[in-house]
C-alpha cells in the first residue's frame, strides 16, 4: 500500500532520451532493412505494420507460418485500443553517464549440460565449491576491511595535515593565508577526485548504494562493478572526504565491497588472462549475487565498524533476495571485517599510523551518559521524531530537484563535471572557514578534564581566532573532519559547549551543503551528511528542551541523527543496529526504536526513501517488492507484447541468426513440432548467450536430427558459463558461412527444461510479486486452453514497469 | 548441501502409526464402499486396483470418461516399478499428543469474490485495514510484554519465597527440613504445571518454538495456537520455572506471543460470540502468519529484553517467509515490548513488585569488564568454540534419544506424564540440594564491596552449611534461580569465586538435567539450560586457561554460552544480537562472532539444529529451504500420484459431494469443457473450504448454466473467509437433499484463476524451492504437450517429503 499515495517520479532518463533516440532509430532502420531482405529471401508474405518508435515490426500470426520453424505469435488482447509500444527504457544512468542495461540471470538454467555437469561432479568438487565460496567471502571481508582501514588512515592523515596547517597559520594570525591554504587544499583534492571520476569511471560518482541495490535486484550495467570503478571509488572517496565536502565514505565503501566481490565472482580479469579452472563453478550470476551481497554488508561493516549492522543493511536495504544460508555467509564476511579492523586499530593505537590513532572499535561512544528518562522526555523525543521525519523527506525532495539540475550540467561533458565539483568545493570552503567568524568567543569550561582550547586537530574545543582561554564553538564543528564534528556533537556531559545560534547556523549549512554536494562527480556517501545534520538538529532540540527534559544533549543529538536517518533512508532495524554499534549504548534502544518508527512513518507520507528515489530517477527498471494497485485488475496476457519468436527443437542456423539479429530478446522458447513429437510440445527456454556459444561451436548437421550427445561432447560446459558483464560472445564475433545457414543445430542440450511459468489468466500483481521474489529474467506464459500452442508469451522485467503498463492502458489511474 | 551428510532421522510418528492405522483403515473401508455404490449408480466401468494401504482407489483414464464431469487422470510415469503409496504422515505430534495436520493457505485466492471485494473496497476501508494491522501489532506487543513481566515477577516471587524458606531453615541448621521444604515446593509446583499440561492442553508441553516454526512454514494443527494452549503456556511456564527445573521461559514466551497473535488474527473467539465485522479483512492465513511472526519476535524480546534480537530471531529461525514490510512491523512490535518492559522495570525498581526489583533492561551486564585480548586469547577462544560445537551437537543427539524414550512413556496417558514430571522434579531437587554438600567452604574475599555470605536470595555468595565468613560456591550456583545462576557465572572481576571442581560438577549436572528435562509435560524452553551449561563450561575453560589468557573469566563464560548456543541452535546473527542485548558488551562482538561461526560450523558436521530436529521427530512435514540432492534427478511428474479429480466449471452437486467424501484433497482443479468453451480450458483451482461454503449456501440451478452473479449476490464474501484452525464448515454440517444432488452449481466465482503452475518437466528440486519460497499449499502441474489436458496433476507439501519420494523410488540413495 506504500505506493498508493506517491506519484511515480519521472525518470531522469527522459533527459537522455532525445540523445539516445537518434542512435536507436538508426539501429531500428537497419534492422528493418535486414528484416525486409530476409523476408524477401524466404518469400513469405508477412504484413508489415509500423507501431510507434519501438524496434520490432509486428508480424501477423498465420496458419501456414506456424508450421514453419520460426513462429511469431501475437498475444491476443482483450483491449484492442492499447498502444503496442514498450515505453520503458533499456538504458539507465549508472554513475553519471547513460549506459545500456540488461537483466541478470539469477535462475538456475537446468538444461542437459547443467544436469550432466551436476551428475559428473564428484564429492571432492562439491567440497571444493563450498570451500571456495567461503574463501571468497573471507577475501571479500579481508579486502573490504583493508580498504576501509586505508581510507580511514588516509583521510585522517590528509585532512589532519590540512587542518594542522590551517591551525598553525591561524595561530600566527595569518588569517587570509590560512583561508588560502584551506581552500587551496580543498580545491586540489576535489579536482583530483573529480578528474578521476569524470575521465576514468563516471560510474563511480555518487553513493553507489542505489547501483548495488539495482544490481542485486537483477539489473546489470557494464561498468557499474568494473575494476576501474573500484579503483576510482577507493581513491575518489579518500580525496573527496579529505577535501572537506559534506560527504561520507559509507556509500562508496558499500560499492567498493561490491566491486571486490564482483571481481572475485568473475574469476579474475580476462583482460590479464587471469582465469583459473577451479573458479568455474562461480561462472553464474547467482553465485555472484550472493558474493556481492556479502560485499555490500562488508562495506557497511568497514565504514561504521558495525558488523551486525552491515548484515542487516544488506538484508533490509541492499538485497532483493535472501535466504538463510546467505545470512550466515554475510555474517561471516562482516565478522572478518570486524576482526581485521580490531587488529589494525590495536596496531594503530601504538601511534604507527600517523595522525590516525584515537578511537577504538566504537566510533562515537556515548555509553558514559546516564540513560534516565521520564514521560516528558518521551514526549520531547516524539516531537523530535515527527520533525525529523518531515526534514528527512524534505531532504529527499530537494536532493531529487538538485540531481535533475546537475544531470543537465553533467551531461555537457567531463570538463563541466569538474567545474561543478570545484565550485562546490569553493562554496564549502567559504562556508566552513567564513561562518565561524560570526561566532563570538566562549570562555573555556573550568573543568580540568578537558583541554581547552584544544591543541590536537580532533579536539572538542577549537581556538580559531579567539584569545587564549576561549574557544570558538562554530569552529569546533566546521574546522574538523566530518567524523570529528559528529563526535563533538554526540559528546555527552558537554551540554553547554555549543550555543543555540551556532547549532542553528551549523544545521542550516550542513543541511544545505549536503543536498548540493550529492550528485557532483565524486564518490559521495549520504549517511554522514544526514548524520551531521541530524546530530546538530538533535542537539539543537536538546538545548531548546533543556528546561523540560533531563536527557543528556549528547543523547538528544544521537536521537536527532536517528530521526533524520529514518526520514531519509527509511530503514528500521538496520539503522537501529548501526547506530547502536556506532555509539555503544544499548540502554537507549527503546527510545531509538521509537524515534525511527515515528520518523519513517511521518516521512513515508510524503515520498519514498532516498535510495529508491535515486534508483527511479536514474531510470533503472527496479522491481518493487509490492505490486501497484492497478495491477490487480489486469491479467498477464493483457501486457504481453507480440511477436513471440520461438525455435524448433532442431532449428535451422539461419533462422536462429535471423532472430538474434532482428530482436533484442535474450530468451526464446523452444517447441518440438510433429516430426519430432506427437503434438507441439514445450521443451523450454534457450538463452541468447547460450545460443551464441552453440553457434560459435558449430556443431551443425545437414539434416533435422537430434545431435544432443555430440554437442555435449564437442563443447565444454564451461564455455556456456556466464562471463562477467559485457564480456560474452557478441553476434559480430560469429563467423557463419553461407552454406552453414541452411544446416540444423540441436537446441535440446542447452534448453532449460524447467522454466518458470504462469497461466495467462494470472493477475499481473501476483505475477509481478512472483517475478521479483524469484529474481527472474524470463517468465513463460502458458495458455489456459488446450487448443492454443503450449506457450503464448514471455514476460520480462520491462513488462512489469508502470511506465510500460500505463503506456498500454492510458486510461488506468495509477492510484486507487 | 547441508543435508548431504545426515541421514533423515526417523520420525516419532512411527510410534503412533500403529495406533492410528486402525482408525484410518476403517475410514478407508467406508469410503471404499461408498465409492463402489456411487460407481454402480453411475453405471460406469472403472477398474479397481488396490494399491497398498492408501485411501484412494486408482482409476484408469479413459476417453469416454474424460467427457464426463469427473475426470480422473493418472500421471504417466517413467518408472513403472514405483510403489503408489504416500508414505508420509498426515498426523504429527504437536505438543505431546498426536494431532491431525493440514496445510495453511498462504496464497492469495484470486477468485471472482476476492476481486469483487477488492474493487468494492473504499479508501476508508483500506485505511482501516492498515490501522488495524498496526493496532494488532501494538496489542501483540503490549500483551506479550505484559505476559513477560507477569512471568518475571511471578517467578521471582515464587522461587524467591522458596529459596528464602530454605535459607532460613538452613540458618537454623534444620538441614533435612530444608530439603523437605525445597523438594516439597518443587514437587508441588511441578505437579501443578504437569497437570495443567497433561489434562488441559498437551500442545503446551515443550519449547513451542518448533511448533511456531512449523506453523510459519505452513503446517496447521488445531490445538497448537488455541486459547487453552495460551493459558497453559503462561501459567505452566511460571510454575515450571519456579519449580527449579533446568528449563527456560523463552521458548514458552515465543509460543505465548504466537498464541496471542493467533487469537487476534482469528478475530476473537467464536465460542464466546466475539467476532466483529471490522476484523473481516484478517480472515485469512496470510495476515495471520504476519501477525504470528510478530508474536514470535515479541516473545523473544520479552524473554530476553532483546527487541532487536527478537526481530532477528523471527527472521532467522522462526519464519520461513519474509518480506521487508514485515521486518518493519516486527520491529514495531518488539519496540512496544521494549517500551512496556522499560516502563515496568522503572516502576518495579521502587520496590513495588515484591522480590522482583533488581536489574534493568540488561539482564546480565558484563560491560564493566575490560575487553583486551591478544593472539593467545583468540586461540583459546577458537578452542572454546570447537569444543562448544561438539558438545552442542552432542546435546542435540542426546535430546533426540531422550525424546524418543519419553514419547513411549507419555503415550501411556496423562497420569504417566505427571509421574514422569514428578520424578524429574525429585531428581532435580536431589541434585540441587545434595551436590553443594560435596563442596568445601571457601573463605570470603576480603574486598568490602561484596556482601559475603550474601543475605538476599539472589546474591553471589551463598553461605549454605558454611560457617560465618565463608561461602559455598556450588550452592551459589545451585540454590538460585536459573537467571541468578547465569548472572553469577557471567559476573566479571570475580575470577576466583568458583573452583574448577565446582564448575565441573555444575556443568555436568546442568548438561545432564537439561537433556532429561526437555520432553516432559511442562512448558520448557531450551535457551536457558544451554546458556547455563555453556556459561559454566566457558568459565571452566577460563579458569583452566587462566595462566595463558588475560581475558576476564566472566567474558570466557559469555563466550562459552555463545559456543554451546551456536552448537545447538545453529543460529548466527540473531544469537549474536540476543547475547549482545543480554550482556551490553559491544566490544566483545568480534570474538563472539568468531565463536558462533566456529561452533556452528563444527556442529553442522554432526547433525541438524535442535529445533529442526524436533520438528522432524514430531513428524511434521516441514519444507526445507534447500532441496535434497537426489531431487535434481527427478522431475515433478515423477512424484505425481493419481488420480487427479477435476471439476467442470458448472458441476453437479452430487459429483462434488462425492469427491469431497472420497478424498481428503483440499484443492480441485476446475476445467471448462466444450459446452462452455471451445476446448478444455483451465479455469483454476477451488478449495475444499470454499466448496463447502458454496454447497451450504445452496445456490443451485436445474440446468448447466453460469450463475456467477447470483452466487455473488447470495453469499457474502465474508462467509468464504477462512476461519481459525478447525472451525470451518465440515462435510457433516451439510444438509443436501436427494433431489439437489442432480442440480448444478457454478464454481467460477470461487475458482482461483491465478494458481501457481509448473511444467511437468521441471526438476523436483526447483519445484520444491519454489513451493517453499511462495509458501504454497497446492501447485498445479501443466503439461508440456498440447494434446494433453490443461492440467495433469497437483503437488502438495507431502509430495516433496523425502519419505514419500524415497518410498516411490526405493533405489535412490538419499546421499550423493
Amino acid at each position: 500500500m506504500k505506493g498508493v499515495l506517491n506519484p511515480p517520479p519521472k525518470s531522469l532518463f527522459h533527459l537522455y532520451f532525445l540523445k539516445e533516440r537518434a542512435g536507436e532509430e538508426t539501429i531500428s532502420m537497419n534492422m528493418g532493412r535486414y528484416n525486409n531482405e530476409q523476408r524477401e529471401e524466404e518469400e513469405e508474405e508477412v504484413e508489415d505494420r509500423e507501431v510507434g518508435d519501438w524496434k520490432w515490426k509486428e508480424e501477423e500470426y498465420d496458419e501456414s507460418f506456424s508450421r514453419s520453424s520460426r513462429q511469431l505469435l501475437i498475444a491476443k488482447s482483450n483491449y484492442m485500443s492499447r498502444r503496442r509500444v514498450n515505453t520503458t527504457s533499456q538504458i539507465a544512468i549508472f554513475g553519471a553517464n547513460a549506459c545500456p542495461i540488461e537483466s541478470l540471470d539469477y535462475e538456475i538454467v537446468e538444461n542437459e549440460l547443467f544436469k550432466q555437469d551436476w551428475r559428473s561432479r564428484k564429492k571432492i568438487q562439491i567440497f571444493q565449491y563450498i570451500v571456495l565460496k567461503w574463501a571468497f567471502a573471507l577475501i571479500v571481508g579481508l579486502g573490504t576491511g583493508l580498504v576501509g582501514l586505508v581510507n580511514n588512515i588516509a583521510v585522517e592523515n590528509i585532512a589532519g595535515f590540512k587542518l594542522l596547517l590551517v591551525t598553525d597559520l591561524m595561530e600566527k594570525e595569518k588569517y587570509y593565508m590560512a583561508f588560502a591554504a584551506y581552500a587551496g587544499c580543498n580545491v586540489v583534492l576535489a579536482t583530483a577526485a573529480a578528474v578521476l571520476c569524470a575521465f576514468i569511471s563516471p560510474a563511480a560518482a555518487g553513493s553507489g548504494i542505489p547501483e548495488v541495490k539495482a544490481y542485486l535486484n537483477g539489473i546489470d550495467a557494464h561498468s557499474v562493478l568494473a575494476p576501474s570503478t573500484l579503483f576510482v571509488k577507493v581513491f575518489g572517496a579518500i580525496l573527496g572526504v579529505s577535501a572537506g565536502f559534506v560527504v561520507g565514505k559509507e556509500g562508496p565503501m558499500v560499492h567498493t565491497g561490491a566491486c571486490i566481490a564482483s571481481l572475485l565472482g568473475q574469476g579474475g580479469s580476462r583482460k590479464y588472462h587471469l582465469t583459473w579452472k577451479w573458479l568455474r563453478y562461480f561462472k553464474n550470476d547467482r553465485d555472484r549475487r550472493d558474493l556481492i551481497t556479502c560485499g555490500a554488508a562488508a562495506g557497511v561493516a568497514a565504514a561504521f565498524r558495525a558488523p551486525v549492522g552491515g548484515v542487516l543493511f544488506a538484508l533490509e536495504e541492499a538485497a532483493s533476495w535472501w535466504r538463510s544460508a546467505l545470512l550466515w555467509r554475510t555474517f561471516f564476511t562482516t565478522a572478518i571485517v570486524a576482526i581485521v579492523l580490531r587488529a589494525f586499530i590495536e596496531y594503530c593505537s601504538t601511534g604507527k599510523c600517523g595522525l590516525f590513532g584515537q578511537g577504538g572499535l566504537i566510533m562515537y561512544d556515548v555509553s558514559s551518559a546516564s540513560v534516565k528518562y521520564s514521560g516528558m522526555d518521551v514526549l520531547a523525543v516524539v516531537l523530535l521524531g515527527v520533525i525529523g521525519g518531515i526534514f528527512g523527506s524534505l531532504y529527499n525532495y530537494l536532493i531529487d530537484k538538485v540531481l535533475r539540475i546537475y544531470s543537465i550540467i553533467n551531461e555537457k561533458g567531463p570538463t563541466f563535471k569538474v567545474l561543478l565539483v570545484v565550485s562546490i568545493a569553493l562554496l564549502t570552503s567559504f562556508c566552513y572557514y567564513g561562518l565561524p567568524w560570526s561566532a563570538t568567543c566562549i570562555p573555556c569550561p573550568t573543568s580540568k578534564s578537558v583541554s581547552c582550547p584544544g591543541t590536537e586537530e580532533s579536539e572538542n574545543y577549537k581556538r580559531f581566532q579567539c584569545p587564549s582561554g576561549h574557544y570558538n564553538d562554530l569552529a569546533s564543528l566546521f574546522l574538523n573532519t566530518n567524523d570529528d564534528a559528529i563526535r563533538n556533537l554526540l559528546s555527552t556531559s558537554t551540554g553547554n559547549e555549543f550555543r543555540i545560534s551556532s547549532l542553528f547556523i551549523f544545521l542550516g549549512t550542513v543541511y544545505f551543503l549536503g543536498i548540493v554536494t550529492y550528485g557532483i562527480a565524486i564518490p559521495s556517501g549520504l549517511f554522514i551528511p544526514v548524520i551531521l545534520a541530524g546530530a546538530s538538529y538533535g542537539r539543537l532540540v536538546g538545548r531548546l528542551f533543556k528546561n523540560v527534559s533531563k536527557l543528556d544533549t549528547g543523547l538528544f543529538s544521537l536521537l536527532g541523527a536517528a530521526s533524520l536517518l529514518g526520514g531519509t533512508m527509511r530503514m528500521t532495524v538496520s539503522l537501529c543496529v548501526i547506530l547502536l554499534e556506532l555509539t555503544n549504548d544499548l540502554l537507549l534502544l527503546p527510545l531509538m526504536m521509537l524515534v525511527l518508527l515515528i520518523s519513517k512513518t511521518v516521512a513515508d507520507n510524503f515520498n519514498k526513501g532516498v535510495y529508491e528515489q535515486i534508483v527511479k530517477l536514474k531510470g533503472m527498471p527496479f522491481m518493487e517488492a509490492h505490486a501497484e494497485p492497478y495491477m490487480s485488475n489486469l491479467v498477464v496476457r493483457d501486457v504481453l507484447l507480440g511477436p513471440l519468436i520461438t525455435f524448433s527443437g532442431v532449428e535451422k542456423v539461419g533462422n536462429i541468426l535471423h532472430a538474434l539479429r532482428c530482436t533484442g530478446h535474450n530468451g526464446f522458447p523452444v517447441i518440438d513440432e510433429p516430426p519430432l513429437s506427437d503434438a507441439p510440445e514445450l521443451c523450454g527456454l534457450v538463452l541468447r548467450s547460450h545460443l551464441l556459444v552453440l553457434l560459435k561451436g558449430k556443431v551443425f548437421s545437414r539434416d533435422r536430427i537430434l545431435a544432443g550427445e555430440e554437442v555435449l561432447r564437442e563443447i565444454a560446459t564451461f564455455d556456456f558459463a556466464k562471463p562477467g558483464s559485457g564480456k560474452g560472445i557478441k553476434l559480430e564475433d560469429l563467423d557463419i558461412e553461407e552454406e552453414e545457414m541452411d544446416m540444423f543445430v540441436d537446441l535440446h542440450p542447452i534448453t532449460n527444461a524447467s522454466p518458470y511459468t504462469v497461466v495467462e489468466t494470472m493477475s499481473l500483481a501476483k505475477a509481478a510479486i512472483l517475478f521479483r521474489q524469484l529474481g527472474l529474467r524470463h517468465m513463460c506464459v502458458v495458455p489456459r486452453s488446450q487448443e492454443r500452442p503450449p506457450i503464448v508469451g514471455i514476460l520480462t522485467r520491462h513488462d512489469f514497469m508502470p511506465e510500460h503498463i500505463l503506456g498500454l492502458y492510458p486510461d488506468i489511474k495509477p492510484h486507487k
